[in-house]
């Protein structure tokens, strides 16, 4: 069986025993039968639990090898203890994929480590292969397939995630995943293994990392440079500190390393870094929506002149540049600005249209200024920083059809927005279109864009 | 008249006279008399305009010579070229303070820069003081008065703002400000005599500086060093970078100078700096409604063990410390987790609460962490990662009270939190106590502290 085959088991099961299901529903509990019936899901579903007849309408089985006919995936979600004697039934039921839920292993103490230990080599032996423990599994909205304890969501977001955590998935306001693998303490299925899987997963653009320690190095950089020519891989990187790497022991015991090794690692690979879960997400929705940015070339424009400024020092600190306009954009701007405005990149808005438009004038001089820049040739990208002018003006500032119509139109041009003061309902509007993204600040809306040219340089390059 | 007598004039006017004001009402339009009788502003108001009888229902003069009675404040939102004439007027009538509203000056061409040295000349002759031009003005919750055009705020909150640009203050999701000074071009007032004003001011709490170039740096100096002693001054400075600087050029028209030099004074005064706009929200809240932070010491307990480790990271960066937690608060974690869970700083909720949990012990498990938390003597603050409980759980997830009370309880002692996942109904809550703050993430909170203390220890050291 190869990786993707294997791989499929876990994510793509035609039938799933669960060993461990209780029918007492705790704060996060597991209810795992309930959570696949309500996806649809479409395989077998054999509770496993010597205690009960039936389990959420479903027959229930007192043991795995009193299950009739083939399974393809088993999770265990019971005490550490009972772990080991549960994997070695599994192995003896000829099941290939085994996902270990329980906590306790190596990221407790040393008889979790020993614990540990005994259920790889029992696997090993049987030639299955074990995602965990300490792990909520994996989750599969193409698929309608569940083993993790999260309301599930149902959108087919193109978005892969591979974790150490489950919870790390549901950490993001915005973010959201089509596919998920919590590699927990990764035990045996780790990064490589579960990057490959996604390598030619067609519904999956765009790949998120959250790393605590890579297991197989060699085999993850020869993984990662693959892939990542294919799609681009993002990455969080948890205890880069010493004191961040004492709390990954307690977590999913990983072996973390020292940072630059990690940065070495991912620059070799092309693997695009994230410095923070904010920036994650950042790049999360900017790869997943823009097109690519084939020049390091930006166009601001801003209702208001001080941020305006602020994204001016953000394009030298991330490495963007600002374009000297061109004559026909300059002459088109012109014509709404009073005359002693100097017109420039970024051009403020405020002078132009705040200060002069009336309401009958608002939306057709916003107009022009946006052909204007999405017609700059000496831009490869454009950054709108505006309040939510629905919320500002009433619904005569709803122009958001304008913003999505231009950001549609393009092709090799992100068109992104920083919105000032508190976002509304016309933030949403231009939140629902999946051609742009409005940042939470004009110098995160720039560093994402870098990283985005980054990327566009880095494929020209290999 | 002394600084604070003078900058009175400015922020509490007893009679105001509105030069320029018109009837056609444009996107940003200046509706000056609209906004005062709205806000029950309880001084005089005469509109000048030489072509109307009446505005808002107030008699129109068509001079500010033929108004009768004194004239604390003229506000000049009339075209540049019309500006210099009307400062003459003001001046002859014995107005000792003038905003100037237009633009068109050191922000524009060389006309421009002509026009402003000419009103700076005619006010200092008459003993007149300017603010703009280039600005919105002033508001000022405390005094139901303000002359710029955003919807005003009614709170009285106790921060100060003093900006370049008046759209500045609109520039934040939640910060608000009970006061502010819109300083614009600069021409006149600038930044040490807007500082000064708030320096012994009761109502303001926290003094929030955006810098686009210092005018008279000692005098600067000289009164930053004096006020940072006695308040929080935190400022984000635009135009760090040569790209930012030229930017200002054409929006102030600032000489901004070498960004060390302001680091260098920064730091010599004691004002916090903000690295962006989101830090300068972070800290203006963290400096507005936390304790003071006595010591480096976090203890951190997390709902999702990857955060807990970025939060560690993030404490090592920001010099910050993780301490041992005293054997009193270990044995009452504890009693609450599984027996091989390790129990340290930071604490993992999922293994103890998460996971075990049923919907009767989850709200008491909480409250018996927090309050080994809050009792913990090896701490100064405590930062809690949780999602939000009402949205995940429903009504019995509602445990704000017990933070809220928490949070109440400590005197010094900041209780901060980061919320995992889509903020919604219990992170409200939590936002609505003013004595804790919800921040955007984990690194967004630590880096709040570590202000917080460095503040503390320079108070100490002076």
């Amino acid at each position: 069986m190869n990786t993707t085959e294997q791989m499929k088991l876990f994510m793509e099961p035609k039938s799933i025993a669960l060993i461990g299901v209780t029918r007492s529903a705790g704060v996060g509990a597991f209810d795992f039968p309930g959570t696949l019936l309500n996806l649809n899901f479409s395989g077998k579903i054999y509770p496993v639990n010597p205690k009960a007849e039936q389990i959420s309408g479903l027959k229930a089985y007192p043991h795995v090898k009193a299950i009739p006919g083939d399974i393809d995936l088993a999770v265990i979600a019971t005490p550490r203890d009972t772990v080991p004697p549960l994997v070695q039934d599994c192995v003896e039921k000829g099941i290939k994929a085994i996902i270990v839920v329980a906590q306790g292993f190596a990221d407790a103490d040393e008889e979790g480590k020993a614990l540990q230990a005994q259920i790889v080599k029992t696997a090993k032996e049987g030639g299955t292969r074990i995602i965990g423990p300490n792990t909520f599994g994996v989750a599969n909205v193409f698929y309608n397939f569940s083993t993790t304890p999260a309301p599930p969501q149902t959108e087919k977001i193109p978005i892969g995630g591979i974790s150490q955590t489950g919870l790390f998935f549901l950490g993001f306001p915005r973010l959201r995943f089509g596919k998920v693998i919590d590699l927990g303490n990764a035990c045996d299925i780790g990064l490589a293994d579960a990057l490959a899987y996604f390598e030619d997963d067609p519904d999956i653009k765009v790949i998120v990392l959250h790393i605590e320690g890579i297991q197989e190095g060699k085999k993850f950089l020869q993984v990662a440079k693959r892939v990542a020519r294919k799609k681009p891989v993002i990455a969080l990187k948890g205890g880069k500190s010493e004191t961040g790497a004492q709390a990954v022991q307690s977590h999913t015991g990983s072996l973390v390393g020292k940072d630059e090794v990690y940065e070495a690692a991912f620059n070799q690979c092309g693997i695009i870094r994230a410095s923070d879960a904010e920036e994650l997400e950042d790049l999360s929705l900017a790869f997943l929506r823009l097109p690519p940015m084939k020049g390091k070339r930006l166009a601001i424009t801003s209702w208001a002149g001080a941020t305006m400024v602020l994204a001016a020092d953000a394009c030298e600190r991330y490495g963007l540049e600002l374009p000297k306009l061109s004559p026909v954009t300059v002459s088109k701007i012109r014509q709404l600005a009073p005359p002693w405005l100097p017109i420039h990149n970024p051009i403020d808005l405020w002078a132009s249209i705040g200060l002069i438009a009336d309401r009958q004038s608002f939306k057709e001089r916003m107009r022009i200024v946006l052909e204007a820049l999405l017609a700059e040739e000496n831009a490869d990208a454009v950054l709108a920083i505006i309040p939510d002018f629905v919320e500002m003006f009433g619904e005569y500032g709803d122009i958001s059809s304008l913003f999505l119509d231009a950001a549609d139109a393009l092709e090799h041009h992100p068109l992104i927005f920083s919105i000032l003061g508190a976002p509304g309902r016309f933030t949403a509007k231009l939140e629902q279109n999946n051609r742009t993204v409005v940042f939470a600040s004009p110098e995160r809306g720039v560093r994402a864009l870098s990283k985005l040219w980054g990327y566009s340089q880095r494929l020209e390059g290999t």
